[in-house]
């Protein structure tokens, strides 16, 4: 609380595929407004929707604190290049010019919001697992590295994504041998609205969007059977080793974050026992992205920014 | 040529999702004429199109010959199943019928059809990879079991749609380690006509028809590097796991089959390899499939099965 301008404020935003999230702050970490609306990144939604719904986040998080106050902006996503992209750039630049903001907004990757939502350390690691499976090196709070994040063609491995695909195979298997369909592998059949029957289990797979076979992640986690153990057991495994690959030294810290891989979450139990196994520090947990967004914001103006992480994320 | 009919002819077919092939023979072995047409499975296929274009390769097979003369026909194609189909085999039925054949027309699986088309022996185990992968069981001719053939979403382990896979995800691991772009990895990104960006080529990778990953198959079995090297390797493990897992008994033959796998294709070698290092017997190479379903209409009828399995196909 020493030195910094009362009346100064910051912006963080966190923009994903299905949310758009933005959180205002004064630099004393008091959260002045916070909003939301649908998804905004532009790698999955046109150009003038993703910008229209990052706006409006931002503009509900505003409120009706003066714009021209707001001294930092940082800006996460997934797929941060497309910043750079000149058409999608115009979008934005327009857009964004109606928020009437008293700075320039820095775009930083999904990475680096959800590792400052987890620890103030401005190098370490951080493992995102949802709907796809990422993680990122970061040092002096920037992206140096990233490791898988390839979409569930080419890799998503440990990803709800992958966890679904699995859970079908697991079942095609179960299938082959004669055994009984019964908890996850029934659970599947049951899903896909199909009798346990391999060409029908296939037609009914194959028929839908690929990325779909996410929504068969909850059979796997919630199921209590070895089928489903094996499968989190080997998530839990592919992705230590992602965010060993993207580790920069063994004393930083390791942020966890994303839907699967919550302290209650079972991937999120599984691979915090891995990484015990492996002799790892205990990860940390990262908090809302919009909060690490704003904290980021704040980095250069706060004269404690690890008090202020506290406050806004403690 | 004892006892047998010697105006009777049979007709074989082999219905692939890109041509469709047709061989009249005489009980002799002798082939009295050949047909070509295009894709004709009905997986891949409308009814209409698919149903034409067996009848046209077999039409064409027939020439000039008395259909009356077929004592017997075998259909062999990928997802037989299909036949089983009330609305599919509507259609069938229609467009055979105007054929003219003196005889029933029985369908068996593709891989059915490739054994046969490498032994004359009742029993052992077919593996076909070329686009996809798969393992048939094979006893009394017929399928008593297949292993693999999920498609490229759910399996194809080993298939060409795998090999293209891998040779992009070794090209991420190479940019994301920093190596040198060369060889397999450098022809991956000059296909995909991109530079030798992380970005790029995920972007590029998806842009495509997922099952266009095939294409990249022949950069895998032509490159001469490690990396190449790898991906082969480890098909041939996959594939010969497969077949493991469809095999009745260890001295029963094994026929491989499919653009991947002739005697002179690098993963062909390379699966001989393993096969003998795991002391199987010596495969054996699928000849013609139409052929193979020539021999297997003409089997019910032949005084020695096995001297025309050699004119037909030795």
């Amino acid at each position: 609380m020493h030195g910094e301008d009362p009346t100064a404020l910051v912006l963080g935003l966190d923009v994903g595929g299905t949310s758009s999230r933005a959180l205002v702050s004064d630099l004393s970490g008091r959260v002045l407004g916070v909003g939301e609306a649908a998804g905004g990144n532009p790698n999955s939604h046109p150009a003038p929707d993703a910008v229209a719904q990052m706006a409006g986040a931002a503009r509900q998080a505003l409120g009706t604190h003066d714009p021209a106050a707001v001294r930092g902006c940082v800006l996460g996503m997934a797929g941060v290049s497309k910043m750079a992209d000149p058409a999608f750039g115009e979008f934005f630049r327009d857009e964004w010019s109606r928020l009437g903001l008293g700075c320039e907004t820095t775009p930083v990757s999904d990475g680096v919001v959800a590792f400052a939502a987890g620890t103030p350390e401005p190098k370490g690691t951080v493992l995102i697992a949802g709907t796809g499976a990422v993680a990122e090196r970061v040092e002096e709070h920037r992206t140096t590295a990233t490791v898988g994040g390839w979409g569930w063609l080419l890799g998503d491995e440990g990803s709800a994504y992958w966890l679904g695909r699995e859970a079908v195979r697991a079942t095609l298997r179960a299938l082959a041998r004669g055994a009984v369909i019964e908890g996850l592998t029934e659970s599947v059949c049951a899903h896909l609205g199909v009798p346990p029957e391999r060409k029908a289990l296939i037609t009914a797979a194959n028929a839908r969007e690929p990325i779909r076979l996410a929504e068969l992640a909850p059979l796997v986690t919630t199921a209590e059977d070895d089928a489903a153990e094996d499968i989190v057991h080997r998530a839990a495994v592919l992705l230590a080793d992602t965010a060993a690959t993207a580790r920069p030294d063994p004393s930083c810290p390791v942020v966890l974050a994303g839907g699967l891989l919550g302290p209650d979450e079972r991937v999120g139990q599984a691979l915090r026992a891995e990484l015990e196994a492996r002799s790892w520090p205990e990860p940390l947990t990262a908090g809302p992205g919009a909060a690490g967004a704003a904290w980021l914001a704040a980095l250069p103006l706060s004269p404690d920014p690890n008090a202020l992480h506290k406050t806004l994320l403690g």
